[in-house]
């Protein structure tokens, strides 16, 4: 079934955020579409509040008006499950609870046709046991939309022990017909972006609780210097603090409490104060009128006329100190010539004058300069380092093909490049070394590197010799 | 208390299959026998089963007519624990739950006489725990069965912190009487076996999620080249995955979260997707009528005429292509001679001609090929290094002695050598630097080296010098 | 407020050991105290045993008689925080249960006036998560007393993330009124004593997991060659083994469980059987009329008359054994005159006749000697290595300052120095090194050095350069 099947019936349980946008989107793409939801009321209410938006996408001109009434008319609420006799395509987005998921797609199993496509839209579940109640488990299939699931343009195709592989193709080109690019993926913990996307919460958290720099400025490097489109703590307030902390819980604790993915001490202390980002009014940044938001530290323009071209080297994951002479490391900066930021470290040795010589030199090439502590790894070294590595160990366990993962994370949350891409580019072997080095400084776990980063970095060598 | 004490009372207390078949070898070896199940009419059903079982045995000559009339005279169900005023010996194997046990232990202290033995059938639960709500905590001891009872040879006998020695020196004579060789050892998690044996289970689990190759592939090399009689997958199939599973992750919980005991996404998958095994129709492998058994991938037969002595290495833990040689790694053969299977990995550089010529001269000499993918350890080298390993922890920690260990595994899980025999044949060093080089690989401590390991590898180099 | 606040109500909510000893120290600073507590007839009991006291304290001379009236006449029970409204502070000291203390602030935050101080006596439970319910968190402040609080000369003054700054400083300064020192932290897991102590106990276990020598001998070890007040044994057998097993416990779950505070297997087994320590009649040691206390094992005097000076080494974390020169390792021993007892270990090829002379030397210098097993790290060294690692580690993520981290180890726990002043005295680089060869030995993370360690000892090595 592809858009040859426009006009054919989809259902939609669960009348929350997430299955109003599918349900909106299923709409737009020429569907007709029942909304069902276990709480009285919620079905219409989503129905109506759909309706607005697509007026309101046809008050903008983006959309005609007789598509948006048209769109109205093939939507409806429906008030049990059974209405769904005809549908193609049932897509569940109810609350993450697995026992309530398994019985839904029981009694679904009892209602609709042998040929219809059974979806569940989780994000932490496994779709192996959402599908462990089931008569016929080969015919789910997990279909993990973004927020705000009309716009995100990704949807993540997930596979059970059983699903079987026309079903999640079928699956795949409908929604892809919808106008969305697909990845395909097996049902591990976090699929591909929640997954890969761990280190970039955990190292910025990390960084601060070893106080390299505050919240703001280590946003300003990973955005300003790293390439991202907004830095890790921004992204979290917005998230919400608790809804993110618990993507890394349901990580960790599938994979059994991994230290890659323990949550961070300071997350779960905000947490816990109710700090939750945007929507509380404060998370690791304060919100609310009148309240400016705290700047980064760059240094002060040091205005030095002559300096000697300065020593810096690039950091792999040791300390500015553990050299032993005096050299000031360099972050990861992802487009010299096209980013505003450079963040630096100095040793315990590095004498003052060179410093401030360095300082000058790059505000003389028109950068702002962040000085951070000398942590291992610095801020952006280390979260692009790891992030390598998950997408390296995802592809070592067959969790999804190169292509897929690389376009999941640029497309999924936003990525200036693919980590393979971003790895192949620094070299896996130097990753492979960045790695090795932080585990030699942590030496719990977390750094680590996956055997075939490992195994690519031997072949990097072995090309180079 | 021996065989002297023969017709003496035994009371069983939980009449499933274990209390089931621990009451039966206790009326063959010529005790009186009272059964007890809080179950309504469970009992009954147990002593008549119990009683088909001895006519059956009497139908098959393995027993006299008249032996079998006796034993099931000397058998009877009881509605109450109270029955068990006279009784020398009351097992108990009722649900692994740790209240259920205090419970009735603390009834029973108040029926039996003061010279009774009590002892818990469990497997995953503390002695000194069970014992903890006692009067007389020195009078319990743990006496693990396997399953089946009657015909499995070996029985643990497991001390709690406050087991009186001359306790369990009787229960091990009484066991003994009755036929069985007995171990002893301290308890903690999973006692010996069940702990030693973790790393069989998971180190072929680790193989296959890491692509070394497929499930029956794995069981193949274990088998055919390791020795073992069943492979892992095979046997976690017979004994049911969930119930495997749940021993992994008690002897897991018990020692605070060790990696060395993390259960694998493999196998919460299949759980969770009720893959079973045998008992459901699907575990790692498909049952039913007319299924048939997936194949391990042998090397098709090369036929070559004519080919070099391979260079073929040992595995010592590393990858084949971190030599940067183009070296060929063999997997152990437990015995060159009588083993029908070899397995070898290829690094990322050795010729393919080479390889080809590999396989070649091996099926020359009348053997089955497996050719793994290159991870570190191959198949069997990982999994006996760890086996090895985890029986000198034990030893370490004064869990048991060597002769005990050895024996266990031998008799409990059927191992084709004691792990540490097999440690002393390979050379602790090697065993040692194979689990060294593992660790450097993966870096989540599931390959620590026991520091007496470590003392032993040094005792080694000090005789080599 | 300070002592000029002298008369001004306190209130205490909680009317247990810690709350009452609260409520004394109050009083006898001064204070008019109120005493709640939700049992009913609790308080009551709490004041007339205050009372009590007072009046023991009288006849032994250490008060006035009328100094005790007074006590007692400002110093009620009341039936309901209403009566609270005039209070210049509350401490809370019930039980250690969120959602009760939440509850409980929450209804003060109505009750008492917009200058009254919020304190919380909590050891285990985030100060930034009891705030987290309240109007106005900012006033809300730990205030971790010792047990007996009367006596304890240290409180821990603790910040939430919303803390206010002079709230915190005015509860330091009214602690100091009461004649207590404060010291001043984040609120992390365990605070700095409950944190930086784990290992004391931690390493004895390990030790005794390990054979190094019994209970005995380990407590006499770190009392009389590593400077100690008490054994790690002793100790938990008078704090309570479940009391010091459910504060390791916390912080284990707190930190995401961090292998550096795994709760051991032997203390979870005494819990488990009802060893508690001194309060049950048996913990580590056994108690009772006519039981004498275990023994250490020293070595018998060898009065050996002429002996060479012994090749002694000291402990750099790995074993004798490894070194394979069958050099004979010595434990740290704090004051090498002063201690009485000094722990030696050989390696497995010292030659007997110089293990013999070096014990007979010692013994010659007027010291008992203690023979190890040749575990790594000995005793004292791998004790005060991981003291120092905590310690440090703490100081890195500014969870306290420098010399607050030392008072609060010598005052709280009464630690012969604190750690900071101990590991400068050691050198940081022999205290990172010996951390470092135990974590090459166990590969657990649990000897993991603190990146701020790492960086101290590449500091400690620039300026020997």
């Amino acid at each position: 079934m592809g858009s040859e099947s426009s006009g054919s019936l989809v259902g939609v349980i669960g009348a929350g955020t997430m299955g109003a946008g599918i349900a909106q989107l299923a709409v737009q793409a020429g569907h007709t579409v029942a909304v069902y939801d276990a709480v009285d009321g919620a079905a219409a209410r989503a129905v109506k509040s759909i309706g607005k938006r697509l007026d309101s996408l046809a008050a903008k001109g983006r959309i005609d008006a007789e598509e948006a009434q048209a769109g109205k008319d093939r939507l409806r609420a429906i008030e049990a499950p059974a209405k769904l006799k005809d549908a193609v395509l049932v897509i569940e987005a109810v609350v993450e609870d697995l026992g309530v998921k398994q019985k839904l797609f029981a009694e679904l199993e009892g209602i609709v046709g042998v040929d219809c496509l059974l979806a569940t839209n989780t994000s932490s579940l496994s779709i192996s046991a959402i599908a462990g109640g089931l008569r016929e488990p080969e015919r789910l299939v997990g279909m993990h939309f973004f927020n705000p699931a009309p716009l995100m343009p990704l949807v993540e195709i997930i596979d059970g022990l059983a699903t079987a592989p026309a079903i999640s193709a079928a699956v795949a080109a409908l929604a892809q017909a919808w106008g969305k690019t697909t990845v395909h993926c097996r049902s591990t913990p976090g699929f591909i972006v929640n997954r890969v996307a761990r280190p970039f919460y955990a190292e910025a958290l990390r960084a601060y609780e070893e106080q390299a720099a505050d919240f703001a400025t280590i946003d300003a490097v990973l955005r300003e210097s790293g390439g991202f489109k907004m830095g890790p703590f921004e992204l979290m307030d917005m998230i919400g603090l608790d809804v993110n902390l618990a993507v890394s819980t349901s990580v960790w604790e599938a994979t059994g409490y991994d230290p890659r993915y323990t949550p961070a001490w300071t997350q779960k202390e905000h947490v816990a104060a109710k700090r939750l980002g945007r929507k509380s009014g404060r998370g690791f940044y304060e919100y609310g009128e009148g309240v400016e938001k705290a700047a980064p530290r760059y240094e002060d323009p040091l205005g030095l006329d002559r300096y000697p071209a300065p020593k810096l080297h690039r950091s792999h994951g040791k300390t500015a100190t553990s050299y032993g002479d005096g050299r000031i490391l360099l972050d990861i900066v992802i487009d010299p010539d096209g980013m505003s930021t450079v963040a630096i470290a100095p040793a315990a040795d590095t004498p003052n004058v060179e410093l401030q010589e360095t300082i000058a030199f790059l505000q003389g090439l028109g950068k702002q300069v962040v000085v951070l502590e000398d942590v291992p790894g610095l801020v952006v070294t280390r979260t692009v380092a790891r992030l390598v590595n998950e997408a390296v160990d995802a592809l070592y366990r067959g969790d999804a093909d190169e292509e897929d993962i690389d376009t999941a994370m640029k497309l999924g949350v936003n990525y200036p490049k693919g980590p393979l891409e971003w790895g192949a580019d620094l070299g896996f072997g130097y990753v492979c070394e960045v790695l090795d080095n932080l585990e030699d400084v942590y030496r719990d776990g977390r750094y680590r590197a996956s055997p075939l980063l490992r195994q690519l970095a031997h072949a990097d060598r072995l090309m180079d010799a």
